[in-house]
């Protein structure tokens, strides 16, 4: 059912027929790409390639999925047929799964035929969208838990089966170090961690009962939920009877937090668990935790050793959508590529016409110092100094002399249909986003209003630009 | 994969092998409920309970399943032996999918062994907090809509391949009139809906020309994107033209809005068609809409007929999660059910315990008047005045005299693991949402600032929480 070529909006089936039925299925290279950050944040993490590719690939439709076409009354039998042996067949290049990635700026870029590149539309917003949020609110969580580990206990919150799934993946490749989703961890490979729920407390005469039968299990993975009664008043307590016990036996605990002054109460908690000589024992946090409350309660000073975030890690918290969206650049006519460009009154909705790619500029420490979207035609930029252009103010332009490395960053994906890459194990792709992350600076990483990064125009997309905008008006 | 017994916190298998190693497998009775009502609003729409008892009645451990457990090191062979026979026997008690709930009364009661409610949480959780959050949004929307078509457009911006499936049927449930995802109108028989995209118009030499093209192929149901260069300028004139064409050919034509001010442009638009001759020409608006933005969109007086809701609707925008929870409310000694009560110094996280049924009292034009939870050993209530008590503060009560009729709300849905009732057709559940929202006053549908329904507590069940609490204390 997942690959079913249904799963895509109606428009683009009907529009698919009337492209058929006028002749006009030229070639046309479509660009994703998004409008403005998440979370007010600085950055975004490029996610979901791997699962989007391998489900394109996979696409087609089912004779039970024509039948169903069918008994809508407004598709010929022409174009069922069409949609019978339908595979997509067409070249899909992309930024790297894990890329940092900033608004303006092509992530994928589709060569197909037009039917082709408006079917899998919807499929590629749908797949992106989620996987970049998620990644990108995980990168943000684990930036601000510091040294912190970040555990995803989002399973309970998340939307659905595929939300929980897609989010304990994307997670893990933000920053996320563990999930509490059994079957992420089985399919994905992602390590699993978990505690107790207040019924285990509840299901025993006792909380220092509860506490002793659990560590009696499990001496190695202990973490003990100690607010099921009073915080400060039993559970800590309990808990440290258990973790001298566990001292005396070489082994460790941990103690849980879920609801309270997470400040107060984890400093009384550190202080009364030195107090004992349990120095090693690491507190857990958990409770409707955000990227925001996290720095915050670390800035203040609270002793927090390991954050679980559920809700707004795997959901993306006030913000449950990544704006990407799909435009045509560019289409053949006789055997040309003619640019196309979609004007709005709103300048930013304006887009970026012609076939595109991206080139990162670094400096001697590695840095990326500016993003550059450029014709593919243009070869890469090595003048110094080098001039960008604002992409819709274009007497705005700046130079740059220092820079030591350019990086193109679009490369060839999926070629007449086929996946040219091999999967990446997951681990290696969280590794390669903290990598890319390293290569920002600070203050694009901000939590709370940080600074904005540059994408900027070539000279020469700039002229092909404004010369359509002339055109049009 | 969807019903492999892994999708679940790993802290439920872990306290699950507690329960078997310590012999504490008693039966238990666990409660679903939740404690705010999402978007600020009145009520809830009580959805994915057929989905939910398929799950549990398919859940079952795959070898696979095993194995990945036994490489994880901490779990003992007879846990494993017991996981792989494994098959949800308990009873659930709920309440009808589609019915109006509120924060405090039992949506869903679980009877089985302590091991296997454990087992089943997650996907409890998952599964209902994420349908009802989307139909209650759409339910939300459509009442903003007033007498408005209401097109769930959300595909492309939902959390994933579930996230958009099981939000269009939620969706749907809710009031949506149709969806734009083809699968889910294929899967749950959804009306599917759509019109066309600017890549459409861009496809084409001129505007005139692609609309014209367009309604050759689809003369029963245009739908014209109208803003695609100039909606003033170009799009409404060329609308205008396509609209008479058709009128002569005893056809009717629609027009969408994808941008700039909704309420100015569909006043101007309205005026112009109606100037023209083509007053049954309908207005469909789009735009990162939500029902606040509707509710005052058609409290001004903008002309529109259909509202196409993506985001919004099938993720909750702002807020993306339904706050449903899982706690033990009985355990079985000795052959009795005991209470047992989760105590919180937040008050209105402190549980109602024991065994309970909800009563929704009617009067005589019937609407409902106040929902009590009573323990379900009582029997219905009958007494006038009958006296309610508030769940917390227990010296506030009320009375009712004037009450027709009482509807207990929780019934038998799944017996020893087997679901009880047949699917029901997806648009006799939205018909019966429809009802029962008509049943509910008009103050408890306000989108913004809705008055609140009572949710109250028996005399007895009142007098069992503050024993408990008093022994606690």
């Amino acid at each position: 059912m997942k690959y079913s070529g249904l799963f895509t909006d109606l428009y683009e089936l009907t529009m698919m027929q009337g492209y058929m039925l006028q002749n006009t299925n030229e070639e046309v290279v479509f660009d994703m790409f998004f409008r403005k950050q998440p979370f007010s944040g600085g950055y975004s993490i490029f996610t979901g390639l791997e699962d989007l590719l391998d489900r394109i690939e996979k696409m087609f439709f089912s004779s039970d999925d024509i039948e169903y076409l069918r008994s809508i009354k407004i598709f010929k039998e022409e174009f069922l047929i069409y949609l019978k042996d339908f595979k997509f067949s067409g070249s899909i290049y992309a930024m790297d799964e894990g890329s940092v990635i900033f608004p303006g700026e092509p992530l994928l870029r589709i060569h197909s035929t037009l039917m082709e590149a408006q079917l899998i539309e919807s499929l590629i917003l749908n797949t992106i969208n989620f996987q970049t949020l998620i990644a990108t609110k995980a990168a943000r969580v684990s930036y601000a838990t510091g040294e912190g580990t970040l555990l995803e206990f989002g399973l309970r919150r998340a939307q659905g089966f595929d939300g929980a799934m897609s989010a304990s993946r994307a997670a893990f490749i933000g920053g996320a170090d563990a999930t509490s989703n059994t079957l992420a961890g089985k399919v994905y490979g992602i390590p699993v961690r978990g505690s107790m729920a207040h019924s285990w407390i509840m299901a025993f005469d006792s909380e220092l009962l509860a506490f002793r039968k659990f560590t009696e299990i499990y001496p190695d993975c202990t973490i003990l939920l100690i607010d099921t009664f009073d915080t400060l008043g039993s559970g800590i307590e309990n808990a440290i009877i258990i973790g001298l016990e566990q001292k005396k036996r070489g082994k460790s605990i941990s103690v849980r937090l879920d609801s309270g002054d997470l400040f107060y109460l984890s400093r009384k908690i550190r202080k009364r668990l030195d107090d004992a000589g349990l120095e090693d024992v690491k507190i857990v946090v958990s409770n409707d935790l955000n990227e925001e409350i996290i720095h915050q309660l670390n800035t203040d000073g609270a002793k927090i050793d390991m954050w679980g975030v559920g809700t707004h890690l795997v959901t993306g918290g006030t913000e449950a959508a990544f704006g990407g969206v799909y435009k045509l650049a560019a289409k053949e006519i006789n055997n040309n590529f003619i640019p196309t460009i979609k004007v709005s009154n709103n300048a930013i909705k304006t887009t970026n016409p012609g076939i595109k790619q991206v080139y990162r500029f670094y400096d001697k420490n590695g840095k990326a110092m500016a993003d550059l979207v450029a014709l593919e035609e243009e070869s890469k930029p090595k003048d110094r100094p080098y001039t960008f252009y604002h992409p819709m103010y274009f007497h705005d332009k700046f130079t740059l002399t220092n820079y030591v490395s350019v990086k193109p960053m679009l490369s060839l994906k999926m070629e007449n249909g086929k996946c040219l890459d091999k999967p990446i194990s997951i681990l290696d792709l969280q590794k390669k986003v903290k990598t890319n992350l390293s290569d920002l600076g600070i203050s694009y990483k901000r939590i709370i209003n940080p600074h904005i990064y540059k994408v900027s125009l070539s000279e020469k997309l700039k002229s092909l630009k404004a010369e359509l905008l002339d055109e049009y008006k």
